[in-house]
This record gives structure tokens, sequence and C-alpha cells, in this order.
């Protein structure tokens, strides 16, 4: 069973209350490109992540707003960052790592929000269905190449509004040497 | 079978003449402290790597001088610098990449020389005929834990002057969780 991947960088939800302090009142977000989940894209604001430790620039914001401030980093910009954010699936924030996020308006500390994204596969219903895998929380994947193997772990986020694809970070991207587009295969 | 595993960082091996060369003339490497392989230590030099697009800066230099030079990197190192390194053993660099390698007193260009290390476990020829390892070039080995999996791909490389130990890059350790000393099991 065959599975497109796509590779997540670092990346910045926002709930609206914070967006207007990073990029000023009504501020909007300008979409960049669609992304392939329906309705979710890439936008053109930035902003700097920053600890006592060090900073990263360029984090891209993805649109639209959510209820929640989320920041989705590798465990490599963790590191850098000197932080130890949890392996968490989306909007399951509690008690994850604090992070200083600032914007060309403004600058907002979050006190959680900050997580290292699970691997996990977007699915329909229906194709939950077609595939046989009722009453899975998560599957392993195989990865082909050169420095491939199986990932374990790989949460199942089924909607109705999803497009089928297994998003990977770029640890997992770069340690397995997937690009945007390869395949990978559900076990 | 379990095995301890490195995580090696980017490093550079040197040839006694492009010591000269980064360092100065007669330059000896001084240790900083021994590795887990006999005779192999990390030294207090430090280069910098640097191509057209970026570069990377304190870049250990591994003792002692070897007869040739040899840059390894990660996948997330190679996209920052915008090259392409092959996946290969250590010391089998033909066409492998070009990166120049810049010192306190000089710089140089290597030709070849620059690439991404193979996952690999040191083993002595006893531990090779006490796991029935015989024939195997390569093995696959599990990891553990949230972000743990099967890699596979791993050589086998035997010498009578090994500590048994599986090297992983940062990639590798960063996308499974992975930190010095931490275990995996060979398939």
């Amino acid at each position: 069973m065959k599975v497109s991947i796509g590779v997540s960088n670092r990346h910045v939800h926002l709930k609206k209350e914070h967006l207007y302090i990073l990029f000023g009142n009504d501020y909007e977000l300008e979409k960049k490109s669609d992304l392939n989940q329906p309705g979710q894209f890439s936008s053109t604001a930035l902003v700097t992540l920053k600890t006592n430790k060090s900073e990263i620039n360029n984090v891209r914001v993805l649109g639209p707003v959510r209820s929640y401030t989320q920041v989705e980093i590798s465990k490599t910009d963790a590191y850098k960052l000197g932080i130890n954010p949890p392996i968490r699936n989306s909007g399951d924030l509690k008690n994850s790592s604090s992070i200083l996020i600032v914007g060309p308006k403004g600058s907002v500390q979050i006190e959680e929000g900050c997580i290292i994204a699970t691997r996990h596969i977007h699915i329909l219903p229906s194709q939950i269905r077609m595939y046989g895998l009722e009453g899975k929380e998560k599957v392993n994947v195989k990865i082909s190449g050169e420095k491939g193997g199986i990932i374990t772990n790989v949460y199942l986020k089924v909607s109705e509004d999803s497009y089928f694809e297994l998003h990977l970070d770029t640890d997992d991207a770069n340690a397995h040497l997937v690009k945007n587009g390869d395949i990978g295969e559900i076990l």
C-alpha cells in the first residue's frame, strides 16, 4: 500500500490573537502557495524562534489561523535552540515546550506549544476501510533507498478533509534521503 | 544482539600535506579526547567547510592524520552547503564531492573527498564468528523508542583494531532520537 511523502520543514500555526501581536492588528495571512491538505496554505509571513541559547530565522507561518498556536520543529532545531520538545500529534500541546516567537510588529512567549510532530499519515475514512486499517492508531512504513528502513509509530490522522499523504519532518526525511513526492509503503 | 551507538557529528580527516597547508608547516594534531575506536582521537583543530552557497564553521579534525583527506557531513549539512555528496564507506572517495576546507593558515579545495558516511558497525573478526555474521556485508538494526524503526544498509566494518559500536550520523541519530551510548539491536 503505497503513500506519497510530504516533508514538513519547521513551521508555525498561529491563533488570531498571536497573529495580531506579531504582525499588527487586523493582519491577514497572505497565501504564498496551497499545501496538499485541503484549505491549508503556506503564507508569506515569517517569524523568528528564539531561546536563551540561540535563534532560528525565517520560520514560515502556515494558514489559516487556528484556535491554538503551535510551533513544529525538528530534533536538530531543538538541539540548536537548547530545548527538549516532546513528540506530539498536532493540537496535543499540554506541557510541551515554551518558546519566544518574534514577528515584525511584536513578540509572544508561548508557555507551551512547541513540539516535534509525530510521523503521521493524512487519510480519509474511506481509505481506512479500503486498506483494512480500521481500529489502528498507527502503522509502520517502509522507506526504500540507500538509507532506507522501516519507520514505526506513524499515526493515522483520519479526516474527511484530507489528502492521502505521509508527513515526515526534515530529520526523518534527511536521515532516509527522502524528498517531497517520494513514496513509502504502509506495512 | 545488542550494539552500543556512537553518533558522528560532521568531521574531517586530513592527510599530512593538507594539515600543513591548513594549520602551518610541521603542525601536529593535539588530542582533545580519545574516541572509542582504538588510536582514533578528537583533536583541538577546527576548520570551516565552504561552498559557493554557504559555510559551516567549527568542524572538528579527527586524528591521527590519514593517507587521504575525507570530509564527512550529514544530508542536512549538504542541503545547507548546496552540494550532493554520495553515501560512501570511509576511504571510498572516487567521484565524491568537492569542497573548500579553510584553516587558520590556509585553505585546500579538495576535488573529491566529501561524503555522507554509510551507517556502519565496527566489529572484530571474532565477533563476526560469535554472532554468525560470516559472509555478510551489511545488516539491519532495530532502534527502539518513540521515533524508532529499523535501519537498513548498515555496513560491517571488520577489523582486529575495533571497538564494537554502531556509528550513525546526526541525521539518523536525530530522526530516531538516539544519543551517544543508546542501544540498537542487530537483526
